[in-house]
């Protein structure tokens, strides 16, 4: 059995929801036992989840189903969020070699994504080229381009695409940007994954509201750049169902930043039994820490912030 | 009302000194209804200080009342902090586009300083270009300077006029160095700010003590400085009245540094609340963090250093 | 007395266990007056320790008794650990400036390594030039090691011989490979020893198990490495007898780690006191945490897998 205290953790919880043994083999065997919809849906609807968010660049589009499945399954409504790298990437894979064409193809989805119903965008920088985004230098992308090849890791044309989609965004009245920070899977070099270097980009999209994801083991950074930017958000995603001491990370968190500004987010994408940990989880270190911070009566309104109202006004879903 | 944890404690330990209702109206109220300076004096004397010492470049030297005012409210002795960025920018003010002369200008000003009644030197080099400075390059800061502008902003020239200060320090019998790190507002890089950049620079001036203020969230990384350099000591200043959990950034400043290396200190400038709650919060902390980590005897042995004798030392006060 | 709150809980700890009153000079006249061998070895001996692992390259082999005797005085196993950049410097003290014959002898000394009794490799490049190792560049590496000198610190150089050592090693079949990351003496940028820039090295010899040392205060970069890497382990070592929270930094390490790849290790070198605290520490810190993260029957399991099992099979040693 794997040897981390989380999944340790993880096998209890959920054989106390399935009603089985505490054991690796008793949670398989009941998951394998269940018809997959129905154990899916069982688990998504314990979160008592309003609104799903999906990233539709994970995992790739032909993998599987997307937000609107995930919504059936769960019962409520939901909405996709537009990876920016993916449609850069879906140019690529298209032959695009021109640097003003793919940027154009870019700026085109960004501008027509409210309309199409996206609820935000999203990138991918830091496990391509990191967060320390420098300016537009199309010289280079155009350079970068033109050695070919299907993945968006150059750093000056991820840089680039990046950009324009941002300046797109802003043109057509802008959508919360997620950003990936903090850990990962493998393909990610963490230093270049720290929060703290977005600093010149949050300054320069600054109608734009940012929201930044995972962010562990940088949390208080995330929080120092949620305390000091008007247009900041952040929530902890996979920290709370990957890591040990969910109240820690969350007491991190709320050190520096408003609870205005902290969002409740799991990153389960297609994994119900994520969905349901992260949000026992989240709820779990609330209850833990919210009344060592706040005074007895503060507690409640800090809650329904976090788990819910912070994210219906950011993405415009109230 | 403001959604942070320390902002909503804050009102509530403002209004039990103040004797009001804990909300932020009562608490506002009653700072319109009290004559400014006898508030101000109020809160300043109920922290116990005996000695200010206030930065000479915070707000601007036209923005109101300095260091000897803020003394006066306290009933304690004061002095001042000799910004080295605030030297340099008046001379770029005054027109000044010739290196040598900027750097002599700097020289002057340092050499002067402690028979003049400053108790330190202080650096933002943080704010401007970060900690990672260079070794001395006057063909790069004589070019930066000749492309104008009335800010200390450019790396070579930034280092340049920090070189000339601290090795104008050390020839006259050094003053304690005070260097911004961490986090601030948000006109900074927070990962420029890492105290551990330093490295080279607390190995060049040897002969100078350096004091490493604010650290958050590098708070370990400024302990180690201050465990393995001699000259090196820190505090924690505005992480104290900004931080949600005090006790725990003290907890980490002691996991490798001697007590006889920090300091208490609270950044409050011209603002006398944060005067108040520093100093309320910094003395909580010490009472529930000294006691875990030392034996009963040693407790009141570490608390004295901390608030009070260590500085005294430091700068030659007592 | 010195002032950090581990210098003082260690004089208390040794003054336990040797029976005198708690203060510094009880516990330096009991060292005094007790013959040194059975000095150190009361103190190693009550650590338990079944294998000794020892760097050969710390203190300098001149200065005085290794692997053997240190083995001999806690009466158990041990074998050393191969320096590569001793193995490296030997050479450039003998005046070797031929970069091909400095490699083939660093690549020599390590194919041999297994067949000599040596446990693994070790390097502190961390010490030199920094974990963010380039790819190798033989010009820039000749060039460097033209220039002379018998530290063995530029940064292509340092690069050059730690791929051929590491080149060599899988060859060879590997050997698990130390890496010095986080804290240390003062001749070490902290913010160049961070574990999370060794990304690309731990990808290129994927057939090589590393062990991540000391990793303090970037204890959490080191455990999101052990998690997503299937070959790579770390330990605490030196963390453990000189942070005051040892138990809070086994928290940081087992919030995603495994505790399959989480080892003890004491860092203790020559220094009899350091076996013994280490030890101690250790047990009481695993004693304090596993229970706290995991479920009562796994706590035992993992505190084994800890303390013993995961290094008897990393090392070959059962």
């Amino acid at each position: 059995m794997a040897t981390s205290a989380t999944y340790r953790r993880a096998i209890r919880e959920l054989a106390s929801f399935l009603g089985c043994e505490p054991t690796e083999s008793a949670v398989y065997e009941r998951r394998l036992a269940t018809p997959a919809d129905e154990y899916a849906s069982s688990l998504l609807r314990a979160t008592g989840t309003e609104w799903l968010l999906l990233d539709d660049g994970f995992p790739a589009p032909d993998e599987g189903e997307g937000w609107q499945r995930m919504g059936e399954l769960a019962g409520c409504a939901s909405a996709p969020v537009l990876r920016i790298e993916r449609v850069a990437e879906e140019a690529l894979a298209a032959g695009e070699r021109r640097l003003d064409e793919l940027l154009e193809r870019v700026r085109d989805a960004v501008t027509r994504a409210r309309a199409g119903g996206w609820a935000a965008l999203k990138t991918i920088a830091a496990y391509r080229s990191g967060l320390d985004v420098g300016p537009p230098d199309d010289a280079a992308a155009a350079e970068a381009l033109a050695r070919g090849g299907r993945r968006l890791e150059a750093k000056p044309l991820v840089d680039a695409v990046l950009h324009a989609a941002l300046e797109a965004n802003e043109r057509a009245g802008p959508l919360p940007v997620q950003v990936h920070c903090g850990f990962g899977d493998e393909d990610l070099l963490l230093p270049a994954a720290r929060p703290g270097l977005l600093g010149s980009l949050l300054e320069r999209y600054r109608a734009t509201p940012f929201v930044l994801l995972h962010c562990y083991p940088f949390v208080r950074e995330a929080g120092w750049l949620a305390h000091v930017y008007a247009n900041v958000c952040f929530d902890l995603s996979l920290t709370i169902p990957h890591v040990a001491r969910p109240a820690e990370a969350l007491r991190e968190a709320l050190e520096l930043a408003p609870f205005s500004k902290l969002m409740y987010a799991s990153d389960a994408a297609r994994t119900p039994e994520l969905y349901f940990l992260a949000a026992r989880w989240w709820r779990e270190a609330l209850a833990e820490v919210l009344p060592e911070l706040l005074a007895t009566a503060e507690v409640e309104e800090a809650a329904r912030a976090i788990l819910r109202e912070n994210a219906l006004r950011l993405y415009g879903l109230a």
